[in-house]
């Protein structure tokens, strides 16, 4: 089952009770009253990383995957706390060097602080990392306006490439295999465009199941349908030449996830001060297409004017 | 490794900007001017709860000792967060229900709400605890003074007979083997005395580790010892009379830990007040002992008032 049916299943009778909460159905969870906003998320090894060979690059990986759902909502990160499970290879002398100096550099990037967590025997490796943050408003999911602007920031897909060079499923020359290995551990995190965001979006989310997924789930309470144009969602040239060099869809790589950008809606007469603000930070905001009535079929167009169907439905943490 | 020394050599540096954290040095994060009050804890099977043949009392446990070290700061926790890792088995349909009805019915014992949290798979199973309350002020670690008497709430030991009455180390009727087990799985936290706590202890600690490694945990940083007189260490008339019939080491039975009663110390002239709370609550609250000087060693004066050497230093969680 689905993370996100088992929880609405089991556990959202839990917290009817509590409206901060959300209903258990966004990213985070926000006390209006407290004006706190609280992320958590677990990283097992195998599933959401692929590996530990590399501790450094692993730690910022998940420490931004983290701190990327409170970002997306409008919010700047604050502090947070972080609990690993794992065996004393993982836990060696030598990685906790490398853990500690990765989290003081994420620290340093993005001002956050760490604030406590603990480390227990297990022969699994997981992570879970608390971020809090405060603001007196974010912007919540299912917010979407008909006619609403759909925009995403930076590239999608390069991640996903990244984790497949890993795997060893596909290989590029040493630089570019560098490129993108890159940006499956350290994604781009838009932190100074995290507080403009409230200026003009209606609804957002960060991109970590994939472009459609997120987006379904952006809007699933609402009565709405999308229309997306695959021209104008951004890949960077890197990708391009990849997949025209291998001969890979373009829909399939921006539909796996793990690229923490950020997918928002706004109204159409919002498009100006959007890029004037992306200009402005020297961030990239790409508009890639609209929110549409329920009378139709949400679609994507492909660069001949083609509807596809779309088959793959991103990543899901699976039970 | 143990836990303790693993965090402060390699993460303190983390949190020293930071003085909400108290550098890693509680087991609560304060933000004093946010007023937030925040615990993280991971606890995994075969370490922290024995195995997940009864996951409804299972999750009772892991909910209660997680709120506890909100609880003994003198402060309501007011939501949390729970994250799971586990195999389908674990998160079987049948094993979802049970974990969401004892939710449900924690809720409504400590007045707490389910505010998010995420499931993945892994073959290992834990869950990491977040529990949040407010409060403008918390009892610190660290803050005892000299010639304060120490006190704990409740019993001691008898989680750790249910402990072994569960890994069939022990045997006895059917009746006490409840009583024990019911202790080890839901251990009494005491809500009620929480905010009174505030008026009276010095400084405090929920007992998880063991007496004694706790009330050292407790003055870690003081230049101060303790005495300790075991005759006054309350423990149940079931307890009693097993470590009487199985012949068994009281110290040993209050040094194992699991028992999530409150230790505190407090200034002589609050004895009354102290003992005027315990009555009007119906808490069981025991002075056990004194808080001394350097110029002394720690001590325990057993029945006959001869001093004993500690030799159970309570439960670490290894590395």
């Amino acid at each position: 089952m689905q993370e996100f049916h088992l929880i609405k299943k089991y556990f959202s009778s839990l917290s009817k009770k509590n409206k901060s909460s959300l209903n258990l159905n966004d990213d985070v969870f926000f006390d209006k009253s407290k004006k706190l906003v609280v992320s958590v998320d677990t990283y097992v090894e195998g599933i959401h990383f692929i590996h530990f060979k590399k501790p450094d690059l692993v730690i910022k990986k998940i420490i931004r995957s983290s701190i990327s759902d409170i970002i997306c909502k409008g919010v700047k990160p604050k502090y947070y706390f972080i609990s690993g499970s794992g065996n004393k290879k993982s836990f060696s002398s030598s990685n906790l060097k490398k853990i500690s100096k990765s989290l003081q550099q994420e620290q340093n990037k993005y001002k956050i602080f760490l604030c406590g967590g603990d480390t227990v025997y297990s022969n699994k490796l997981s992570f879970t990392i608390t971020s809090i943050g405060f603001s007196p408003k974010i912007i919540y999911r299912n917010k979407a306006k008909l006619n609403d602007d759909i925009y995403v920031t930076g590239n999608l897909g390069d991640s996903f490439a990244g984790l497949n060079i890993l795997k060893k499923k596909i290989y590029t020359n040493s630089l570019l295999n560098r490129y993108f290995e890159n940006k499956y551990y350290l994604p781009d995190l838009h932190l100074e465009l995290s507080k403009k965001l409230l200026s003009f979006a209606n609804t957002s989310i960060d991109i970590s199941d994939g472009l459609i997924t997120d987006l379904e789930k952006l809007i699933n309470k609402q009565k709405f349908s999308y229309k997306l144009n695959l021209k104008n969602i951004p890949i960077s040239q890197n990708l391009k030449k990849l997949l025209i060099q291998k001969k890979l869809n373009k829909l399939y790589y921006i539909s796996q996830g793990d690229d923490y950008q950020i997918l928002f809606t706004a109204n159409a007469a919002k498009s100006r001060i959007i890029n004037k603000t992306a200009k402005s930070l020297g961030v990239k905001i790409s508009k890639i297409g609209k929110i549409c009535s329920n009378s139709q079929k949400s679609k994507i167009i492909d660069q001949k004017g083609n509807k596809i169907d779309v088959k793959t439905k991103g990543y899901f943490h699976r039970f």
